[in-house]
């Protein structure tokens, strides 16, 4: 494992890991580090990248960037936190958490590796190609998440039910290991025209999205 | 607050409640209760109540059905778990969860409180008209969280990623208050836009879904 290095970038994912670094020991240094850790911004990657004089390793933390984004630099990979990371908290936020590691060769492979478990992070590989999709399906981890509890709540709102009602659900649908419960499990198509006849009267905007995710379920 | 009561059906929502019942003291009795509380399939609702002879309390805890469904019956109420109860837990699945209540008197509406709070639940209330939207709403933070699921890791399976790498992040992000982060709060296009392109490439089938999704991003 590489025992300095500089990390550029001090936003959300940037700021937890230098913590964590610093926290397991490792040198954070402005110049001369083993390791320059890009944690910028997706669109800034190409040029901070360009700006570096070859030598060093050099690496990036974007799920959704191709390693090509650090030409001309040869001796690189990318280190992805699968995890949604806020300001107003630490490196504990890594810990649990996996990490898609995406490397050309062998070395650059088990250096990435040994970072990501530096960090608290669980590595698994992930090919140059696959980033995209991959970093797709983790937008439904994730923002689309947000998305569905937003549509959620402003239909309790509606209805004067309180949204803080949806977290306890959300939670254990998680804890249970996505086991499915309730009407669906029962081929219960009485409650399903339900739903549709309401959302129809009241929130018509909704029935292509309920539709859709209907058919996720049986995916 | 009832001091006894005959719990019709022993499914899963049944179980757990006759057990929370029990360890808080309610008399659990097959003839002579004080309240009827049919924890029965929905579309078993109406013929079961049908069946039981006016006099005590009859409630059912069902969240799509209206109250009408427990005719002839006036002694009468809701009280919907806002939970996803599997078997093999106990009623301690039952606490930290709200509940649903809905009633056309303020005695009906005193006691479906009063068994909320004896079964570990925070009741609020519910108009009977606004139960199919509710329990639309409430299809988003349930089934629609395992759909959500059930995509992003059949896409991560087709990347060779580890779908419970998911876990960790669905879990942080309702931790985190439904907080947004990622490239959808810089305002990156370009990275949607190589979602998009991996997609229509490889899970055409998911475009629409994405979509949407991106759009109750912003509800």
């Amino acid at each position: 494992m590489v025992r300095s290095v500089c990390v550029v970038g001090a936003g959300r994912v940037g700021s937890a890991v230098s913590a964590r670094l610093e926290e397991r020991g490792v040198a954070l240094l402005e110049h001369d580090a083993e390791l320059i850790l890009l944690c910028v911004p997706d669109r800034a990657i190409v040029e901070v990248a360009a700006a570096i004089r070859p030598g060093p390793w050099v690496a990036h933390v974007s799920g959704a960037t191709p390693l090509a984004a650090l030409d001309p630099h040869e001796r690189r990979f990318c280190v992805h936190p699968l995890q949604t990371i806020v300001h107003g908290r630490g490196p504990e936020q890594l810990d649990g958490a996996f990490a898609a590691v995406t490397a050309e060769t062998e070395e650059a492979r088990t250096l990435g590796f040994e970072l990501a478990r530096v960090l608290g992070l669980e590595p698994f590989e992930l090919r140059d190609e696959d980033k995209a999709l991959y970093h797709c399906a983790a937008s439904f981890g994730c923002p689309f998440l947000i998305g569905l509890y937003r549509t959620a709540a402003s239909l309790f709102e509606s209805v004067g039910a309180p949204p803080e009602a949806l977290v306890p659900l959300m939670r254990r649908t998680i804890e249970n290991g996505f086991e499915l419960t309730g009407p669906a499990t029962r081929g219960d198509t009485g409650t399903i025209e339900a739903h549709l006849e309401a959302l129809r009267e009241r929130r018509p905007d909704l029935e292509p999205l309920y539709g859709l995710l209907t058919q996720a379920v049986g995916r």
